[in-house]
């Protein structure tokens, strides 16, 4: 049996072209259920086609081929991650971990021996938050683990992510068929988006566990009014109440992260204060907040100040707090134990150097794992950034990881 | 000589009747140089020929009615305020300011008497801001404010606002001819636009001065990153220094306005968060602050705090504050004195209760100050609302105003 590679080259092309397709004056930015998205996906599923894959689309929208296995009873070992991104995002997340699986599987279909296990490399639908308030739609999906209440979710325009899920190939009427029963084992490659491997010189992260990522929205309603003739002491000003508020999410974070029990940050990222005039005091205040924790404990004791904190900025400056609503709540997963000591020997044979590193970052895999053992690797980044078009991984950096993959996935095949 | 007094019901009819000619789908809407506007101008020419006044449109496109006074070395006492309106507008602010000026010259050209003084109506041309980016177009002409770099000022439709003026009977190429020495007096009535003399249970308010608005546009830049895996401790977050500083503008406009050392407001009416994702740290902020006041020294102070406090805002959440930038600056225009104090005395003489004012809203008398004695009388509005549908004003208090004005109009013309 000839030796099996993956083609740094190869993998690269497909990075730079999926790159190329964003929006031009926000790079690099192709968001889930935009036009170019399903451009990026089109590009995939010829990629796929090209290497003898069977391409479909799951009821969960999410992009799947597959290599089919000479034993029907081996299951399948998926591959993936997501091929959307962040508004002003960058060319790396999501993107690298589905374009070495297409390298993997294409690599194996090009091979002369056939695999036992059937191969599917899988591009989860809108990984990155959604205008419908959710994240990881496809790999809730997979699991099991999105329904009818989240489907009804609408956009700020009136969409419902069902209607959505629908215009990219999904089913929402059957949502239940992209439950999976049949997954081995879920591999998924992404860089580090921290600092971590770059510093230390590693090459290879062995992934040990992913944060739980909860997200609450805080909506403060006040009254509209003049700004030149509402005298300071009886406006009800829901923006400066919103600002109160982000002080106060940054001043808890602070101190729950320095207090070292877990990993913890809570950020406020979506800020929207309308109607938005510079002569109208703001009338109504809407913020998001992005909370996670490798402890779902920390996250409770959060969200429980930051109610009663809210209550107070809201009282105190005249307006109501008119929302607190968790929008999304999932809980941190543990990686495989046995998927890491596989990660962890490819990586060894290949001659990489490689560590144990907790994942800050939510990712598909989390959600894989309610199913099917999953595990992660992590590659190194520039400066670990992410979500800016400044986010980079070197060539050789994605094929090294890729190289992980392969050689997982052939040891697993070889082994019982 | 017979006693003039106005008449309340045509007072109203006249309001109602302008109200009527709103764009149907958003009451009450009549943008200046619209078809609507043309339409309300000539209702109101119409009701000033009926009452024996010459009608004319002078070169900075006003609506003038004029009823010449018995004396041609007395000069002219002009009433008047704007019939435009904004987008889904009210029916008071600006019309009932014109109302009762074609009713106060309908009563005295009905009257047995003639004036010493020449009495015109004014409807000043575009009060409201414009596409062009400009507002009070016509009172910037009557005192000559009016230049050439803001007749070449364009619409998003790529209009000029030179050419938009001519459509209206203006003459851009002869604007100087719009600037006036011959006014001796100004006098404006105009709905509050706030709460006070409605919670004060006041009938008439004799403005002291109209504010002057200052415009801030603050920036804080910092870095975007993940909001997983940025540690709390090395972000540098920019939406977390806009809100620090937006509490701080709120804590000094409190302060500033509760000195009572001049009328003080500030508003944080803008804010813009980038990237805007709810999983990424904020990277770019900016604020748009509209800081008024009756005396610039206090704006003054205003801006020297809130420059210091927004770089230890930038500073306490290590990002750099990388726009600091006055976008506008009108200076507030006092009442004239004798003025106030003849509106005070009519006021008194028909047995109002009355109450001194700020207005923190701008009007075209700000203007007329520049080149004649200007005063302003406030009426009371339902809950201080404006820019609204919802705006409205007690038929009764229209006419009080009214009345006021007229009995204004006689005492100085018996004077000196």
């Amino acid at each position: 049996m000839a030796p099996v590679s993956v083609d740094p080259d190869r993998i690269w092309a497909d990075l730079m072209s999926l790159g190329a397709m964003t929006e031009p004056a926000r790079p690099y930015t192709r968001r889930a259920f935009s036009p170019l998205f399903s451009q990026g996906r089109a590009f995939l599923a010829r990629r796929l086609e090209e290497a003898g894959l069977e391409v479909r689309t799951d009821a969960a929208g999410n992009l799947i081929g597959r290599l089919e296995g000479s034993d029907p009873a081996a299951g399948v070992i998926a591959l993936g991650s997501h091929s959307d991104t962040v508004p002003g995002g960058g060319r790396f997340d999501g993107v690298a971990g589905v374009a070495a699986a297409v390298e993997v599987a294409r690599a194996l279909s090009e091979g002369d021996a056939r695999l036992r296990h059937t191969i599917e490399v899988i591009d989860c639908l809108a990984e990155e938050p959604t205008d419908f308030g959710l994240s990881c739609v496809g790999s809730r999906g997979l699991c099991g683990a999105l329904d009818a209440a989240m489907l009804a979710m609408t956009s700020p325009a009136g969409e419902r992510l069902g209607d959505a899920l629908r215009a990219v190939g999904g089913d929402p009427d059957r949502i239940e068929l992209a439950r999976r029963g049949d997954l081995r084992a879920f591999l998924e490659l992404h860089i580090e988006q921290g600092p971590v491997l770059e510093a230390t010189g590693t090459e290879i992260g062995i992934v040990t566990s992913i944060v739980g990522i909860r997200r609450l929205e805080i909506v403060f309603e006040g009254e509209a009014a003049h700004a030149g003739t509402a005298p300071m002491h009886l406006r009800r000003d829901a923006g400066v109440a919103a600002a109160a508020c982000m002080l106060q999410v940054r001043r808890i974070a602070d101190r729950l992260a320095a207090e070292g029990q877990a990993y913890f940050v809570a950020t406020v990222g979506i800020v929207q204060v309308e109607p938005g005039g510079s002569n109208v005091v703001p009338g109504r205040a809407r913020i998001v907040i992005d909370a996670r924790s490798s402890d779902q404990r920390v996250t409770d004791r959060f969200v429980d100040e930051i109610g009663r904190h809210s209550l107070e900025c809201a009282s105190e400056f005249r307006v109501a707090r008119s929302s607190f609503a968790v929008l999304s709540d999932g809980p941190p997963a543990a990686c495989d134990p046995l998927l890491r000591d596989a990660l962890a020997q490819a990586a060894g044979e290949l001659g990489f150097s490689l560590c144990d590193i907790a994942s800050g970052a939510g990712h598909d895999a989390a959600f894989l794992a309610r199913i099917c053992p999953s595990a992660m690797v992590f590659i190194p980044c520039l400066r670990g950034m992410s979500h800016t078009p400044d986010e980079w991984a070197e060539p050789l950096a994605v094929a090294q990881g890729a190289a992980v993959l392969l050689q997982t996935v052939q040891n697993l095949d070889a082994a019982v």
